[in-house]
């Protein structure tokens, strides 16, 4: 079995083990949070940490009613023009902890007297000591390229902080390793799907509210794992412009679970069909589109750290189908030290 | 000719006249930016409008030190559940200002007492009415689908408005429309950069810093305008993952100026290069691709209202010689109401 194939599977262990293990830290850094009051939020983070602030921007804003802003590193690392944090929280998410623009946000944000947080799988890295809160992923080394039980374990960390303090929420949380596992068991190898879409030379993957952060993550894996050219759009911004190119070429794939963006979700992909699209789906009704891909029944909020798992499994059907080296693939590395 | 090519003309003489009679508003709230000291600002915005807040977001961060918040609607139109925005000045880009979701963020913003301005080019728009401080981009009707004036004209009201009070950044802002019309005299029709690119089926488009806004615009351009499958990242974000798919195929485009960001355009440059893929770029040193287009000398932080010029031509170019109608491309519609 691939390493990646593995780190798909680890993922309800690696959650469960997170969040009994870091309970009193995100119960401290919740505190925090509660006495301090920042007006908003500022995540760094890249590749597939910046999907998980995608995740972090809906949870964080529609739990904890905070705006967050996606960090912009090159005014810390080339303009030597770093915003004013006041009030603020800044957290870096990154598995390694040493990409030098997440650490540099989050150094400038202590420097600026911030209330900081880093959410990283290496608590001896730069990143965790930048920050004055550290959430220890403790996935276990990943050895795989490509980012899987990391993703998965930075979203329950963001929901785990946001619940922290209304057991409603919290018991959810607590049940998402048994969801993660369901998932697992209901997809499988995904073998339908990985044959319907054996032909995708480009892709377009379409979510919106929560299930932004999923479309993100899934074009990166389905693209960095099998090769395929895919992006991701909001349905508005894909509406605004790019479905141009929307047709027979280029595929779809829909995030469209039961639940608040159900509505946009089909409007979007009847658009889609209109143009002699092809359409995917990942969600509850299987009418959405062929291949479908069931997802098992989670609170919505939670939804993106287990729609996620058909997608990796899809990339890395699609990857062994082509004869990629899924571990390592197309020459990429681990960590990219980006500044 | 075609009302794109007639818009794209129009540019130095629209942004001379919203210079000259903005001023006095833009004046006002910059007044009121410096009263009520708002700790961040929100942005919402679709399209090359939210473009244009990429800009922003630049800008604000780097002359004004204020983080930029990219706003999420669905959290508005969708959930029910509006962050909470204290000490925040809260601002719609929109042409025509009647995104609902647009209006959406700013008359919540107003709800809540926050400052409120709106960019748009109709000054009896909703999103106009919606807010307290009101930039009116005096375009003229804009009746190409393809935003071209409108985009630059926004570009130009943000960099006034960071300006404000600063009378050599106000002075340097004074000289964009000149800038524009010798931006737009020395790429003419581009006719060289056109033919290299003929053949171009899929394109990714290259930039950091005050050009990841021209990164995102060039793409959104290439794409509706002329078909071809065009996608935007920076740098750092194309290393983490997608540069998987960078080889032959995949031609890059590189905004690359010299400045701040040249370094690691030229680091980008030469990744993209070793996995095989054509590099065209816009900047200052034509070894960095091939086509090349030139841009006029202006200060880096204005660099985003002319280098989109090189980008908008090569892009309607592109799309006469597939026989596209450049004002009505592919059934897309001018207003798209998104909720």
């Amino acid at each position: 079995m691939s390493l990646a194939r593995a780190e798909i599977a680890q993922q309800p262990d690696v959650v469960a083990r997170l969040l009994e293990r870091e309970r009193s830290t995100l119960r401290a850094l919740a505190a925090e949070l509660r006495r301090r009051r920042p007006r908003y939020a500022v995540i760094a983070a890249r590749g597939s940490s910046d999907n998980a602030a995608r995740y972090a921007q809906h949870v964080l804003g529609r739990i904890l009613r905070l705006p967050v802003v996606l960090a912009t590193p090159s005014l810390h690392t080339l303009y030597d023009a770093p915003p004013r944090f006041i009030d603020a929280i800044v957290i870096g998410v990154s598995q390694s902890g040493a990409s030098p623009d997440v650490v540099s946000v989050v150094a400038e944000g202590a420097r600026q007297g911030a209330l900081t947080a880093a959410i990283t799988n290496d608590p001896s890295s730069p990143l965790a000591a930048a920050a004055a809160h550290v959430v220890d992923l403790g996935a276990g080394e990943e050895r795989s390229v490509a980012a899987t039980k990391t993703y998965t374990a930075s979203l329950a960390a963001i929901a785990a902080l946001a619940a922290e303090g209304d057991p409603g929420l919290a018991a959810e949380v607590e049940r998402l390793p048994g969801a993660l596992a369901a998932q697992l068991a209901l997809t499988g190898a995904a073998g339908a799907a990985v044959d319907a879409a054996a032909g995708w030379e480009r892709l377009t993957v379409v979510g919106r509210g929560a299930h932004y952060a999923t479309a993100f993550e899934a074009a990166l894996k389905v693209r960095e794992l099998a090769g395929i050219v895919a992006e991701a759009f909001s349905p508005a911004d894909l509406l605004h412009g790019p479905i141009a190119t929307a047709g027979p070429a280029q595929p779809l794939l829909a995030i469209a679970p039961a639940g608040p963006t159900e509505g946009s979700m089909r409007e979007l992909v009847a658009a889609a069909r209109e143009r002699g699209a092809h359409v995917a789906a990942i969600g509850h009704d299987p009418a959405l589109g062929d291949p479908f891909m069931e997802l098992v029944d989670v609170p919505e909020w939670l939804g993106p750290a287990v729609a996620i798992v058909p997608a990796q499994l899809l990339a890395v059907g699609l990857a062994e189908r082509r004869g990629v080296d899924v571990d390592a693939p197309f020459g990429l590395s681990k960590i990219t030290l980006t500044r």
